[in-house]
Formats: structure tokens, C-alpha cells, sequence
């Protein structure tokens, strides 16, 4: 029918042949508003999505050709609907113009088909209008921020918060101002002060709901003393800190449920701040700062102009160098992609399996990239491997995969997100350079100094320990990555700066984040790495028994304290000279003399003096045999003898192992909670999510169920063999859980009637 | 039988008449060593614990006659048995001789009779044994450890941890220093070096077990190389890492299910400090250091002697100061007898109510010390009342109860447990006062100066933010206490250092603590106290509507702003001016003058002249005008009228009011849980205690069915008969819950077999 071969309608269908084309639309002025403010018009903001998946998906098809068959027609990758609360004020999807909306906050389900989920993934973004009311926080936007949350929580899947707004809502009644009257101390001279304010008989008539009054009589007068002002409009005051508080709740539940993460679009004032921060993941575009109180309020209080910019209290040379922003974009098309590229690591829904995407990095290839030992290095060249005058020396991870998030705070410490053969996974390493953190001076304070601390590599210091607590919880919260940490610590920085700085306090935190950990985690001491003392510790996979496995490489170090700390408590002088004795000839012989009886003074001071010769002579070489000695102790294969790893892995290798082992976990884990969900009551009734693990237990008679199922020889390490066997029997697996689901529900229904 | 006039059998009972009485026990030694060590032998502390609590029953029959009925004899408040591992790794109760233990940890099961539970409560203490390889932590200390914590956990039962420790155990494989040999460069010049060491055939058939070795042929001798020293002691390294590891796991599940608390009664060093930590609450004596790393490996890292002291690192100037130590004591036994004190506030099992004790205090009295308005005070004196020259003002919680922690740190917040009319309840107040705090210069940085900061009363800064999160995580985890929140927060520190120095993080804290609290908080603005903006938003009940309920006082404010500040956005010059033209008559008869056509440019710059002074005399009043005007939007009648509080109460009256609110909070939160038990499958199954609150809808539907048994009219706020209706018909409440169970498991069963 259509002249364009296409049948699709378009936005001139049926319109007189002579309707002009619309020049500037009626959303300009809206557009231009919010550019001066340096953000994108909010309803520009799906298009910027679109073209976001658009670019991966080119990037994906550059990568394996073969995907271009999956590949949606162009500008069609995602479709969206407009959420708007109906009249029971729930929310519904709808099409409508955009520009349309009635209160400051709007929101979208976008339904994304990318790389990862060709076929399809939600998510829920919801924004501030910035060109509405200056994007504040009334009790409108408030419940429709709400109800998108719990939307984006019930469906399970990510909920991003374009952030742009100017704080909670405030303002004083309007209508009364032209009104109220003045009770003077003198009414003839009203520059005496006054005592009250208060309403006429009439006026209170009028304003019967906006005001609370008492009753006074004055001068024979009736009057209402003012003693409230409630006011008509709703968003005056605290009901808009209600509505703060509302969201503030619904946000940090939603953290812990899904995948949260906020792009600071445009400042973002107060509950605005709050809530970039309860959502925990940002993206800060340079420019827009996260604020509490504005620079002119502030230099107010302080008397003197302190401040010249808000950005100096919270654009991202703070933000990002405290660990608020995670990342950081120059603009808004940036930050989206990042956003993107950030969900392309996540399952699509809460508790469904991670997105395993075609890698071009075959896993079955070495790693190249090998750490020198006792030399700085940049671990990221572990994770991704390194470009240099040789070419390019691959690391543990696919080339080109790994992003690196909260880069700009605690730098002793190196987090990330990266893909093993394709499967995505939270990476935490350690700088083993020592890095300069500069606290900068405080504007408020003149005496205050711009203050440089070096901070050695390898150790924990309390920003570092923070850093990783915080990873850990990312990684768990929402994103369900498994987790891979090169644990590469000599222990936690114990001087007296970092114990008053609560370095206990934050080392506690990676402990209390591992122990609710529910994706594998392994810990790798890589090739010339150490993990020593507390910071051993604070990782052990006791932790977490059925989440965690520890590994350490071949040339690998683990142990109480170093080599040089143990030998100065047990292998001292003393007994290096024992050793001395026993080992050399001539220091033994002379030993010998000097023990014989009747000798004289002079024969005696001989030989002691040969002996300290001697010994001075070979002490040295005897230290290093001690320390050499205590150096065996740390060595994986005593881990490995003491059951604390579970394998000694080569760090050629163990891009093969880790790929197959967590293909092998990943598939696991996912069928256990199946078959947790099916034999637990709980999960009948579809009630919380059981935990990954269930008790240790059941866990442990689960896992021999699957033994039995598979047969596969050798069970517990044949990784390859049991990922290939779970992917190749999902149905045989799913009708065996089945199988068990109808058996416990009969257990149950005999139960119960006992019960009764 | 006796002649003692009692039939109790003593120690020297069947001995023949001459047995000496022991002068020196054989403990002495150990004692003597423990006391050396700035500490109790171990086997000494339960006494401490007995005379702890005989001291206060002796209070509480001082205060209440009438318990003295109830007090057991002198000695026989408490009774312990002894924890010992069986011989299949399972504890039991034993009661055996004092320093018959066999590893360095102890334990014992006490049952302590206590005003609070006269018939007993039991609670779990496990302590290290100093004398005992030093009070390191081995294999076996960490598998007792984690068996006395696991049993308290099941138990639901308080853990006491009395650490006196030296971090894990290390040590080198003494067996085989008298046999390796050493493979040198030139066996004529040991000087030049080695390259490695070995041990030859027959030793290496003797150690076999004990080293890793790879056969080597060197000068035609065949040699064992030694790769690895597994040692044959079990304890030498990695090992009592993966113990420690295990334990630091069991403590961080343990603070999130039960009372822990630690008494640091001697120097507490890695595993140990960490312990203190994951463990939250801490009594540190005075003189014993919390430590990582000792001062003299410190000194030796860092080349040269920068500390002096352990104490320097972790002495109660440090770990007071920064809040992980909650609080400090003078000797072992002040330490004890406040573990004593704190256990009095709190259930003697998880998920049962909290203990009322009976209050000298009646709750039927008005709260007579009110704080002044814009004047310094102590809010402690709110809490607890004020004792000056005009006597003893009582305050809102009992006299006399109030127990401060934390006190060290992050002053400008006061947290603590108080009794209201015997109800235990956890207190969060705000110090109004300005307070210094002072961060110690670093003896490791000599560039470092002491550095005074000070701290706003009625803001929060990063630290009292934590602080504050923290005590409501210490009232929910393990205490189950319910919250009273005197809120006078101005809002949050938003300047360029505390930005920086993560206050957003902190204060989400707040929300994420809040969130998570299972009992009833009440949040109440004291009496011309005021909450605006941000910490408006981190306590708002509807972070967690179960839970929380808010309060302002009638002389309280709350808004988005101070007035001052709206006032600069919504009631400025030119709008104060419009109001004096409409009040004003002088005024508003120039402003028409000046409107009249036809005036010369003189009469212009009269009139004009005149307007201006009119103005400068007028507006110092109408500013103060249009902060009356603003502030008026403040008041408690306007949060009321917006539903944003429950009630407006006045402070006299507040101790009547939360008295019985708390009261029936308290029995109806209880009872709520168990209809919720009851009608949830997971109940019947007693898998995981429910949430108090299950879900919104059902907790609503529950308290219907309250309201419907009670018949009680106004039932939502006449308190104190729904709380005596709950009290004296127990029974029938009961009864009714079974029925609702009995239902509930018809319904399951009709559910299960459709299902199947």
C-alpha cells in the first residue's frame, strides 16, 4: 500500500497532503531549559537508551558476525511505555505525547533487546523533570518514585533513577499573604514589633482549612491568632519530607532486591543526594554535582563567601574520589551507555542465571601476561592483559572486557567488572604500587592544608577495606555476579593513624559482606602474591563455606606473618647458630674444642675469637637459610596439605580451570536452588527467595543427588565434564526436581495433617 | 548431719581430720601469670560474674523490698557448667576442675538468676586462656570458639567473649631443624652461598609426612629437595588462619542473631581485635590494647622507633574514641558487672520479650526538667533527669537508668539504654552543645599535628551519623530493644570536608539501619527542638511504617528549611514590601501617591525619599514579620493536619503517653509475630522467626482481628486499655491464635494437595 515499502504508519498518516512538517516542536522551549541546566529534556532520555543498544549491538556484530542475524532493525532495539499513576493511583503503561506529564517525575518500561537478551530484558528508568517546579521532590513525585520502585522490585529486574532535581519541595501558603493582619505592640507605631499574627472573622471564614487560629478578643476585637499555617497546596513542608522519606526507605530495600543505579544527570540536591547514594551505584556527568546544601546557603551560615560552586562540594573530583560515583561520563549520552554496558554483566531478572554472552577471547588459551616477581606492576594487567612494544600479552580475563568502577577512590585497591570466556564476573585485585591519596584542603577552614598520605601496595588501609566491602555488596546486591579476588595482602595497615581511623571497622565489613555473599566467590593468591595475617582472614573461605573456594598458585605465599617476622620469634641467632654448629665443619670442630675440659685461658680466647669470626663470617648466609626455611612453610603446597585451598592452581592455567569451574558452579548453584525452592515448604508457596545454599546440610545430600543423576567419575573436580552434563540434561534435571517437588509435597501434606 | 546447720557437702567432705587445708593451690601459678598479664586467671571469671550479679540483686532489693523474696542465697545466683568438646567433636556440659583444659579457650554455659529473670537465664561465655601458649588461636581454640558461638546461636542465647589474646598461632616445624642439610654453592665456601635444602634418604623416610620434596641427583648423591614444610604440629600457619577465618564468619552471623559482647580484659591482638569488632559490642579495660600488629613490628616495618606502647596503636584513648570499644572499665570487674548491666536491658532469648523490671520510678508522673529555648543544655539531662540546687527534676526515662555508650566517640549524638517505667528501651538524643573533636597527630607521620575540629550541636557529621546507625543496629541485633528518638537535628553537614569524608554514605547508614529495626522506634521532636530537611527524611516513619511511629512536640518546628532560609526563596524584600504597602497606612498612602499621573520629577523623588525611610524604618519589622509568617508553617498542629506525625504531645505529659505506648507496642508486636507465625507455612515449619511485621497487608488484617477480640473502642489510641486487654487475657489471645493455626493448616493442606 505504502510508497516507502514499508507498512508501518507513520506520524503524517491520514493528514492533508499539504500539512507542513512541524518545525520546532512545542517541547523546544522545555528542551532548552533543561539544556541551559546541562541536562537532556527528560523525555529525550529514551532515545538516548535506544542509541546506546544500538551502538553495542554494532560493537557486538563487529565482534562475532554471526550475531547479526539476531540483530533487531535499526532503531527498533528497544520499545518502551510510559508509566502514569491511573485514578486508583496505580501505575499503568501508556502512550502518550512526551511533554504530557502533570507532576515533576516521570517514568518508563523499557523493554531492551541487546547482545545479551536479543529476545528481550526490562528495566524501569524513572527521572526527575527538571523543567517542572526545578525538579523538587513533592508528595506526588514522591509516590510516583515509589511506585516505580516497587514496580521494578516486584518484576525483579533494574531500576535506573535519572537524577536532576533541586531537593525536597518548599514554600509558604500563597493564598494567605495578601490577608493576614499584624497584632502591633503599638498600632501607631508598628516599628515597635508586633505580637502575633492573626485572620478576621471574614478571612477565617474563608481559609477555614488553611489555618489553625485560637480565639483572642483585643480592644473589644475578635480575632484569630494565628498558630499554624497548613496552607492548601500539598508540598509545602513536611509532607514532602514524608515523601522523602518514603522513597529513601523504598530505595535502600530496592538495593538489596534488584539492580539499582542512578545517573547524575543534572544536580542533584538533598533527598536527590540520598537517594543517588541508597541506590548505591552512580554515574556522575562531570559538571553536576551531588549536593546536600547549596554553596550561597553555606557561605551564608559560615558569614563569608567559603564557596564559589557547588561543584566544589560535591562534583566528582569529590564524588568520585570518595567512592559516592562509581564512574564518571563527560555527558549524558555517555553516562547512559556506561549504564548500559553496566546491565549487559547482570541476568535480566532477580535470581535468573548471568548472561553468558559469545566470547571472542577463546577460553581454551593461556595467560600470557605473567607479574614479574618483586617488581611493581599494574595488576590490571592481570585481569586484562597488556598492550606493549611486543604485542599484546593476554590476562585472565577476555581482552577488552573488563570495566572498572569506584577508580577513583582507595586506589590501593582495583574493582571491576569482567568476562571469564564470556561469563561475567565481579573482579577485586590488588595495587601492589604505592599510590598518593590527597585529602583536599578544606575552603572552610583556612588553616586547613591539602594533605598527602602515601599508601603502600598490598596492604588494607581503611578506605580500601571499605572499597571492597563495598564491591562485594554490588557484585551480591542486584548484579549476582560470582566473584573472583586475587588476593594479593600482606595484612591491614595497623598503625596508629589507620586503628584510629577504624580500620577494624571496615576490615569487618568484608566479613559481614562475604558471609551474605550467595554466587561462588574464589579467592586466587596469584603467582608471587602473599596473604598474610588478618587480611588471610577476613577472605578465608570458612567465611562462607558454600559460596567460597580458595586457591593459591604454585609460586604463591600464605602464612601468619612474613618470613622475616616469623624467623625474629623462632628461628633466632640462637638457633642459627645451632644450625651452624650442625651444618659446618669448622665452626662444629671448634665447638667441639672449646667444649673440651683443661683448657687454658688463652686457648680458650682463641678459639672463641675463631668461632665469632666464624660466625661472622657465615651468619649471613645462615639468615638466609633460616628465613629460606620459614619461606617453605608458605608455600601453596602446605595449603594444600592443610586442606585451607582447595587446589594449587598455575597461573597459565587457570583461565581454563576457572572458566570451566565457574561454568560448572554457575550451573550448580542455579539447579540447587531449584531443587531448594522445591523441597522446602517455603518454596512451594513461593514465598522469599530461599538463600543460595540452603542449610549446609541439605546443600551437601543435594549435591550427591546430582552425583547420582550425572555418574560422572570423579565428581567433585571434573568441572568441564558436569557444566557440559548439567547443560545437556536441563530437561532430565527439571523433571527429577519435579519428581522431588511432588514428593515433599506430599511429606507436607502428612505433616501438616499431623500437625492438626 | 552437719554441725554447719547444713547438709551441703563440702570440699574436705570423707577427708581424714588431719588433711591440711590447701594453702597454695596448684592454680597459683597461672594465676600469677594471668595477673602478670594485667588480667584474671580464666577459671576465676564466672566468680566475677556470680559477685557481679549478687551485687545487683543487692541494688534491687535496695530499691524494691519486696524482691528480696525472690533473691536466691548469697552464692547461689548463678550456676555454670564447663563447655568440653566429647570425643565426637560435640560439646557437653561438664564440671570439672578448674585448668584442666587442654587448648587455650574455655567455655561455660551460665545460668544466672537475675532480678530480671529470678527463675534464671542462661547465657554462653567463651574466653581465652592467656596462660595457655599465650592465648594464641589455634586450630582448636577456633573450632571451640566457633562450637560455643554456634551453640549460643541455637540456643538464642547471649555470647560473652572474654578476650585475652596474640593473634593466631605460628610456628615453625622444630622437628626437622636438626636434620636438613643444605645444598651450597661451594661446599668449601659456605660464605659464597646456597641453593637450596634437602634432606637425605633416611630422613626423609622418617619425615614423610612432613615435607614435600622432589628427588634430585646432584654429585652422584641422590637427594630430597625440600619444596614445601608441612610440619607435623597442626597449628603452624595457614591452618590457624582458616580457624580464624571460621570464627570471624560465626561472630559476624552471631551479631545479627544474639547478644555479643566482648570484655577486652587483656591485650586483644589480629583474630583477636577482629573478633572484638565483628562481635560490635565491646568493654575495653583500661591499660589493654586492641591491636593488629604490635609496636615493635610496627617499629622494625617502619625503620626506626616511632611507638613506644601497644597502647599508643589500641588503648582506650584510640578504640573509646573511634567507637569500637562502647565502653571502657577500670578493672575486670567493672568490666563485668557492666556486661551485667547491659544484659539487664535485654530478653533472655531471642524473639522473647524484653525483661520490665519493676520501676521505682512511676511511669504516672510528669517529665519535670524542660529543656530551655535557644540556650545550651544537656540533653542528658531530657533522658535522665537533672539533679541542681533546686533538687532532683526527673526526666523522661526512670531515674537513674540511663546507661550512655559509645560516649567517646562522635559526641554530638548521645546513645545509650534507659528503663521507662521499667520498660527497657534503646535512647538516640542530639547534643545541642558544640562539641571539639580532636584527632590525635600520627607518631609515624612527623609532619602530622593534632588537628581540633568543631562540631555543630544539632548537625550530623560523618561520625555521629555512623554512630547513630550503629546504635540502632546494636538496639535491633540481639538487644531487640524498642527505640525512642529524641530527633533536634538541623540537618547534615554539607560542607567541602564532610562531603568529602563520606557523609552521604553515612547517613544512608541510618536509612539502612532503620529499614531493617523489628521493633516499635518512636521518633519524637522534643520540645523546641526541630527536625528539617535531610535528617528529617533519614527518620521518617515511612522508611518502615511497621515500625516506627513519629511524635513532635507542641513547642517543636519541622520543615524543609529554617525559616530564615525560606524566606530568602519565597518571602523576600520585595514581597515583604507588598505586605507593608497593604499594612502599612503611611506606607500604602505614598505608594498610591507616587502612582498618581502627573507628578513632577521633585514630587517623584519626595514622595520617593519618603517611601525609601518609610521602608528602612519599617522592614527590620516585616522581616521579622515574614519569619513569623514562615515559621508558622513549622508547627506541630501543621504536621498533624498533613498526617505526617501520629500526635502532637507536650513533654510534661510524654512519660504517661510513651509509657503506655510502648506497653501495648510491645505486647501487640508480640502477639502480632505470632498470629503471623501462625498463619504463615514457614511458622509451622518453625523455619526462620518471621519478621515482626510480616507484610503490611496481613499485619493490618491482624491487628483488625486485635481490634475485634478486644472490643475496645478508640482502639487505635487508647493505649492503655488495649495494653491492660492484652495483659490479662493471654490466655484467650491464645486460644484464639490456635484456632487461626488450626485454620491455617486446613487451608495448607487444601493448598498442597491442589498443588500436587
Amino acid at each position: 500500500h505504502s510508497i516507502g515499502g514499508t507498512n508501518k504508519i507513520g506520524s503524517m498518516h491520514l493528514l492533508p497532503v499539504l500539512t507542513p512538517y512541524p518545525t520546532k516542536n512545542w517541547l523546544q522551549p522545555k528542551r532548552y531549559k533543561a539544556h541551559l541546566m546541562g541536562t537532556q529534556y527528560v523525555y529525550d532520555f529514551p532515545e538516548l537508551f535506544r542509541q546506546a543498544i544500538q551502538n553495542s549491538w554494532t560493537d557486538a556484530v563487529k565482534q562475532h558476525p554471526t550475531m547479526a542475524s539476531k540483530q533487531p532493525p535499526v532503531g527498533e532495539c528497544i520499545d518502551f511505555m510510559e508509566l502514569v499513576l491511573d485514578d486508583q493511583d496505580n501505575l499503568a503503561e501508556v502512550s502518550r505525547e512526551p511533554g504530557t506529564n502533570t507532576c515533576g517525575m516521570v517514568g518508563w518500561l523499557i523493554n531492551a533487546r541487546t547482545p545479551e537478551y536479543p529476545r528481550g530484558r526490562k528495566f524501569v528508568v524513572v527521572a526527575n523533570d527538571i523543567t517542572y517546579n526545578i525538579g523538587s521532590f513533592g508528595p506526588k513525585e514522591d509516590n510516583f518514585f515509589f511506585k516505580c520502585t516497587e514496580l521494578a522490585r516486584k518484576l525483579g529486574i533494574p531500576r535506573i533513577y535519572l537524577s536532576a532535581n533541586s531537593g525536597a519541595r518548599l514554600g509558604l501558603a500563597n493564598e494567605l499573604m495578601p490577608h493576614f493582619k499584624v497584632a502591633w505592640n503599638d498600632s501607631e507605631k508598628p516599628e515597635a514589633g508586633f505580637k502575633y499574627l492573626y485572620l478576621d472573622d471574614e478571612t477565617k471564614r474563608r481559609f477555614e482549612n488553611e489555618v489553625i487560629t485560637e480565639e483572642v478578643t483585643e480592644d473589644g476585637e475578635k480575632r484569630h491568632k494565628i498558630v499554624t499555617i497548613v496552607g492548601r497546596e500539598d508540598g509545602l513542608g513536611v509532607e514532602c519530607l514524608r515523601g522523602s522519606g518514603l522513597i529513601a526507605g523504598a530505595t535502600s530495600r530496592a538495593y538489596n532486591d534488584i539492580f539499582t543505579c542512578t545517573l547524575v544527570t543534572c544536580r542533584s540536591v538533598g533527598i536527590g543526594a540520598y537517594l543517588v547514594r541508597l541506590g548505591q551505584r552512580a554515574v556522575q556527568i562531570e559538571g553536576q554535582p551531588i549536593i546536600l546544601t547549596g554553596a550561597p546557603a553555606l557561605n551564608n551560615l559560615l558569614g563569608r563567601e567559603v564557596y564559589t560552586s557547588n561543584l566544589q562540594l560535591g562534583g566528582t573530583q569529590i564524588m568520585y574520589r570518595n567512592g559516592v560515583s562509581h564512574l564518571t561520563a563527560n555527558d549524558d549520552f555517555a553516562g547512559v551507555s556506561q549504564i548500559v554496558k553496566w546491565m549487559s554483566f547482570i541476568p535480566d531478572k532477580r535470581n535468573n542465571p548471568v548472561p553468558i554472552s559469545p566470547s571472542v577471547d577463546d577460553w581454551d588459551r593461556d595467560v600470557v601476561y605473567t607479574p614479574p616477581q618483586r617488581q611493581a606492576y599494574d595488576v590490571r594487567w592481570m585481569i586484562a592483559g597488556k598492550e606493549d612494544e611486543d604485542g599484546f600479552q593476554p590476562g585472565l580475563f577476555d581482552k577488552d572486557s573488563f570495566v572498572e568502577t569506584l577508580g577513583g577512590w582507595a586506589r590501593t585497591v582495583v574493582v571491576g567488572r569482567a568476562r571469564l570466556g564470556g561469563i561475567p564476573m565481579g573482579v577485586i585485585a590488588v595495587e601492589n604500587r604505592s599510590v598518593e591519596n590527597v585529602t583536599p584542603a578544606d575552603p572552610a577552614n583556612p588553616d586547613s592544608i591539602e594533605q598527602v598520605v602515601n599508601e603502600a601496595g598490598g596492604v588494607w588501609y581503611p578506605n580500601s577495606a571499605f572499597k571492597t566491602a563495598q564491591a562485594i555488596n554490588d557484585f551480591n546486591n542486584g548484579e549476582q555476579l560470582p566473584l573472583m579476588i586475587l588476593a594479593n595482602w600482606r595484612g591491614f595497615s595497623g598503625g596508629q593513624r589507620d586503628m584510629y581511623n577504624e580500620v577494624l571497622k571496615y576490615g569487618s565489613f568484608i566479613v559481614d559482606a562475604l558471609v551474605k555473599f550467595e554466587q561462588p566467590v574464589f579467592i586466587y593468591i596469584p603467582p608471587f602474591g602473599e596473604l598474610r595475617g588478618g587480611s588471610w582472614v577476613v577472605v578465608d573461605p570458612t567465611i562462607n563455606p558454600t559460596a567460597m573456594e580458595m586457591y593459591a598458585d604454585v609460586e604463591a605465599r600464605g602464612g601468619v606473618l612474613e618470613p622475616e617476622g616469623i624467623i625474629g620469634i623462632k628461628y633466632r641467632k640462637d638457633k642459627q647458630l645451632e644450625t651452624m654448629a650442625r651444618l659446618d665443619p669448622v665452626y662444629s670442630s671448634l665447638k667441639k674444642q672449646m667444649a673440651k675440659e683443661g683448657l687454658s685461658k688463652e686457648e680458650k680466647d682463641a678459639i672463641k675469637q675463631q668461632m665469632t669470626e666464624r660466625e661472622q663470617q657465615l651468619l649471613p648466609v645462615y639468615a638466609q637459610i633460616s628465613l629460606q626455611y620459614a619461606d617453605l612453610h608458605d608455600r601453596a603446597g602446605r595449603m594444600k596439605a592443610k586442606g585451607v585451598i582447595r587446589e594449587v592452581l598455575e597461573w597459565r592455567e587457570a583461565r581454563r580451570f576457572f572458566y570451566w569451574r565457574a561454568r560448572r558452579r554457575l550451573n550448580e548453584e542455579y539447579i540447587l536452588r531449584r531443587i531448594a525452592s522445591a523441597t522446602s515448604p517455603a518454596g512451594i508457596h513461593g514465598k522469599g527467595a530461599p538463600t543460595a545454599s540452603g542449610t549446609a546440610l541439605a546443600r551437601s545430600r543435594h549435591l550427591h543427588l546430582l552425583e547420582a543423576w550425572s555418574g560422572i567419575p570423579n565428581f567433585d573436580t571434573n568441572d568441564r565434564d558436569v557444566a557440559v552434563w548439567y547443560e545437556e540434561h536441563r530437561k532430565l534435571v527439571s523433571e527429577k526436581i519435579e519428581a522431588l517437588k511432588n514428593e515433599a509435597i506430599a511429606g507436607e501434606v502428612r505433616e501438616l495433617v499431623r500437625a492438626a
